[in-house]
């Protein structure tokens, strides 16, 4: 793993929140050698990123930005990708490889067939699984894909060099690149991250519904807090992945249901092997998790 | 606040767990000047406190040890606090005031009356909110009650001087003490720690339930590590407080169902609006929670 991968190559990135910023400064940190090109709407977000030497230049104009670029990163919003494609469709050079950061896959490949009429050759989709509760460029770091996961999602005719080139792109920030298909990307992101999420979102809806939720958010404890952590994400974000991802977050939402439901039998019967034996399995598979977890950041 | 109140005072600590242990080193900590003597099973564990100095002594005879207590403090697994009530009461004396740290007190009034024929005015039943995913003496540290909330649910007959010891025990502790009725006590607990690890525990345990739960977990990062961290709580603890506290739990898992059922409905109707309104609020409560939680910390 070398940085002259990209050295000289302009990446542009479309996009300038917590993603493409967290990006663009990476690439800096690791002294990659790339002209680091940002697309954004926000004059002042790009300008701010000059001046904090995270890029290259900046334009407000995509079309201009990626007609000679070697490498695209689309990192808006799941539901502004097709928009940004259909930009870029009339420009890009037939060299540029062109790879997206949204979290599901599945319905990035429906834009991009919408748009090209098929997936190009050197569209690579990605995913880095480096979220946070926050977002923006202001909660940019150059580390946050130090040791975290990115799962790229190639099709049959992706062409290997693209391939390659996005995913040294990725471990040159630090992310341990896996490729797997586009439909198991969406199912097992909708087990691990789609449905935790909702669950969160529910669970502080839930109470904030009660007439004295003041008096109860009061009494919360810090196990609350972390659990509900995530509930403080991004809505727009959040509802574009339910939006988009809505088939396999419903398919595991409702084994989550089913589940409950054995848990409030086994508490209205006080069945205590049953409440036993689950918290004993759930205790252990955590544990065994948190190993894993542990393992993988040393 | 002065240490003069329990200076001199006898305090037994039934059970030296993560509470028990805690307590004891907190009394060394904050120089209360009160003679510490812990009662427990494991005689290893009782020496180790007293070779930490966290006790002055320790005895493994329950009733030898509390017959001239000043204050027994019961910091046993709930479901363990009825058999050490009827250790008890043959052998307390009449100015000996009686406390727990029982999560559900409704069970701990039921103990009692069953125990005693009533709730002697002496008994002051108590819960500090200082859960942690982990359990055990080795866990304990002297400042697990600092800035915390200790919520106590005195009766009608309790002696006020009784529950003004209690108090002041917990305020030397560094904890905020706050008094409310025991119905309303198992109620907030049941929405904001009951329920979520009751969630937690549902979670881990539908996605162990799945095939390829090695793998699921494998792509899992950190929002599911924060989501399911209570879900590492010690299983016999939360066996306890759920065969105690069933009914409030189901009653608040009932209108979580419920809510979850409303977002399913939303995604499988792609309706945008009520996600938006619903993740935007839920957020909105989640961070005035923040605020309160960072708040109460300073």
């Amino acid at each position: 793993m070398t940085a002259s991968v990209i050295e000289n190559l302009k990446v542009v990135i479309v996009g300038l929140g917590l993603i493409g910023g967290s990006i663009a400064r990476g690439l800096v940190a690791k002294q990659t050698g790339a002209r680091v090109v940002a697309v954004g709407r926000n004059e002042a977000i790009l300008q701010k990123a000059l001046d904090d030497g995270a890029i290259s230049s900046y334009s407000t104009d995509i079309t201009q930005a990626c007609k000679d670029a070697d490498l695209v990163v689309i990192a808006v919003p799941s539901l502004t990708v097709k928009h940004i494609l259909k930009e870029l469709q009339p420009v890009l050079a037939s060299h540029t490889v062109v790879t997206d950061a949204a979290s599901v896959k599945g319905e990035v490949i429906e834009s991009v067939t919408e748009v090209f009429g098929c997936v190009p050759e050197n569209f690579v989709p990605g995913h880095p699984i480096a979220g946070s509760e926050h977002s923006g460029y202001s909660a940019s770091s150059a580390d946050l894909f130090e040791h975290k996961k990115v799962i790229l999602t190639p099709l049959e005719n992706t062409r290997q060099s693209a391939h390659e080139l996005v995913q040294n792109f990725w471990e040159l920030l630090g992310a341990q690149v896996i490729s797997m298909s586009v439909k198991h990307h969406d199912e097992v992101l909708a087990a691990t991250s789609h449905l935790p999420h909702l669950l969160a979102f529910a669970l502080v809806d839930t109470l904030s519904r009660q007439g004295e939720s003041e008096e109860i958010f009061r009494y919360a404890a810090g196990g609350f807090r972390d659990f509900t952590r995530i509930a403080s994400s991004d809505p727009q974000m959040w509802h574009d992945i339910f939006m988009a991802n809505g088939d396999a977050t419903i398919t595991v939402l409702d084994e989550y249901i089913e589940g409950l439901y054995r848990m409030r039998t086994a508490i209205k019967d006080k069945n205590s092997d049953e409440l036993m034996s689950t918290f004993i399995r759930a205790k252990k598979s955590r544990d065994i998790f948190l190993e894993m977890f542990s393992a993988k950041r040393k």
